[in-house]
Formats: C-alpha cells, structure tokens, sequence
C-alpha cells in the first residue's frame, strides 16, 4: 500500500472504532506509521483524511449491500439476503454510527456520502419491494417505501440494541422481527421459512 | 438546582449533543458554571458524572416512553402511541446513541443504564404485544419478542437516517412502515387509520 493508501485504511478502522471525535491526528499517524509531514503532503488535514475514508467506506458498504440485494429469487428473497448477511455486528455499521458523530453531522462535506449512501440503500430496497409489489408477490396494500425504511431501520437500530448488550442476539431477533413482517404481507404460497 | 444538579444536567445535555468521547471535563464546567473544585467535592470524575447523568437520563426515557405505552386502547393502539409520540427526532435518543460512543461501551458501568434500558423498553413492548395475542388483537403466527426487537430498533435506526438526511422525514417514514406491518397483523375490524 502507498502512504495514502496507509493514512486512508487507518482512518477507516479509527472512524469505524471511535468516530471521528474520538480519533485524533496522532492516532492515526501511529496506526498507520507515517509522519505528520507525509499526512500533510497528501491531505489537508483530518477532515479532508476523513472525507476520503468516509466515501471509500460508503462504497464498500454499497457494493456489499447490493451484492445481497442482488441475489437470485423474488422481492422478499432479496430483502431476506440483505437482511440475513453476514455481519460484524458488534462493531455497528461504519457508515451508520457516524451519524451520531457531532462533527461529522456539523459538516456538510463529511454528511454527504453518510446520507447518499443510506438514501441509496432505502430506494434500492424501495425499488425491489415496488417490483414484487407490481409482480403480486405481496399484498396490495404494501407501501415499498415505508417498508424499505422500516427495513434500514431495523438494522441501523439493531446495531444499537445489541451494541448495548455486547450480543449479537436482539440484532439477530429485531432482524428476524421485521422479516416475518414482511414474509406475512407475501402472495401465494411464499418462500420456504 | 444544586451546584450537583447543574453538573449533572449539563453533563446530560452534552452527552446528548456530543457524546461521552466527545465531551471535556471542562465543557461540562464551562456549561454548569461551576469551577473544577466543585465538581471533585461531588463526583470523582467524569465519568462518574456521566454516570449519574446517563442514569437520569435512562429514567426520564423509560417514564416517557411507558407513559405512551400504558394509554387507551388495545396492543396495537399502544404501540402505535409510542411510535408516534411527539419527538426531539433529529437529536436522536439520549439513551441510544452512547451505543456508539466507544468510551461507553468499554466501561462496563457507564453500558449498565443503557442496556437496562432499551432492553426494559423491548421487554416492556413484547409484554404487550404478547397480552394481544392472548386477546386474539393479532394472527397466531405474531412472535411478540421478535416484533418488539423490531419496533424498538426501528426508532433507533429512525433516528440515524434522520440524522443523515438533516430532515425527520425518513424517521417519520420508517415508523408508519412498521406500523403498518403490525397493523396488517391484527384481527378483526381493527383500529381505525
């Protein structure tokens, strides 16, 4: 890896650990073994370190999301996938827990990939729900996109719930929660629980 | 309020705003008015008056949110009241966001409150859901534990898309979409729309 590369990768991991209030500069300099001046040489400082750490992790979260929402089967398969990777669940969603980071909130450039990326993910979701709602795989009345929110939400908040448990579990049953939800609003037979 | 008051209740709004990690010993001052003495006459420190900080704020969330619960009306009506109760949403849950704030997940202590509480709040929702299965409000088929999980996470994850977008339309969003798939779930005529 190049010196960037090293400076981006550290800040990832110390924006996922602690947020972005909680790293400072000296972190990741020592995370990554660089010098102050190699950080300078290549970023302006650490909003601009973080914006690119930010966007790299916003893209590694889209690619991962889409691959599960781009499974085989019908609408309900494909939330189900999505629903049910596999996760780190403990260390929360590293594009979602910025969110409750006041500066990165405070500053629009930082904001900006966090909200593209959550707004992506719920209008994906939407668009999958709105086509197994014109195919009849779900009853008439299923709003695409408040079940898509409803969806995001439930893991976002789960991450929180199990969080604080230190457990994996109520992210597991939340999940399984808003699952059974949706599979109950399914047409015909339905997929095999 | 008592030199001690005032350093409680500025510590919980900081908290709020900016997270244990994100808070200074001499913030929490500088918003209380008071000198550094004063605060080691009453707590041993900061996070010993984070502690009685998140405890209260633990108990004004667990009396505000029974409050909604324990209203008129079925299962379904009471979920929905606490749902759509009037809320602060863009300064997400008091209770909720330390989940991402490292410094407290670490310390087992200040965790405590935080996990008692969400955990009280979907123990206290699954009570209810389940006393509506009982009463035959909702299909056989409802799991009150896993719809609990769901609803409560659904707040919380209401609140870091609302956070994202700067707007609370995606919270609003979420939770008429999991209102409505615990709606679809109950018998009879049901409550009116």
């Amino acid at each position: 890896m190049t010196t960037s590369e090293r400076l981006v990768e550290s800040t990832r991991e110390l924006l996922w650990e602690r947020g972005f209030t909680g790293t400072s500069p000296k972190a990741i300099l020592q995370r990554a073994g660089v010098g102050q001046g190699s950080m300078y040489h290549h970023f302006a400082g650490k909003s601009d370190l973080a914006l690119a750490a930010i966007r790299r992790t916003a893209e590694v979260m889209r690619a991962t999301a889409d691959t599960a929402l781009s499974g085989e089967g019908g609408a309900c398969d494909r939330v189900r996938a999505y629903l049910l990777r596999e996760r780190d669940v403990l260390r929360g969603c590293p594009v979602g827990r910025l969110t409750m980071d006041p500066d990165v909130i405070a500053d629009p450039a930082l904001r900006q990939p966090v909200f593209e990326t959550l707004d992506w993910l719920r209008g994906r979701i939407a668009a999958i729900l709105r086509e197994g709602c014109e195919r009849g795989e779900f009853d008439a009345e299923l709003d695409p996109e408040e079940t898509a929110a409803a969806v995001v939400a439930t893991v976002q908040g789960g991450y929180v719930l199990a969080r604080a448990a230190e457990s994996p579990a109520p992210f597991d049953t939340a999940v399984r929660g808003v699952l059974s939800l949706l599979t109950a609003r399914t047409t015909g037979p339905g997929p095999v629980a």
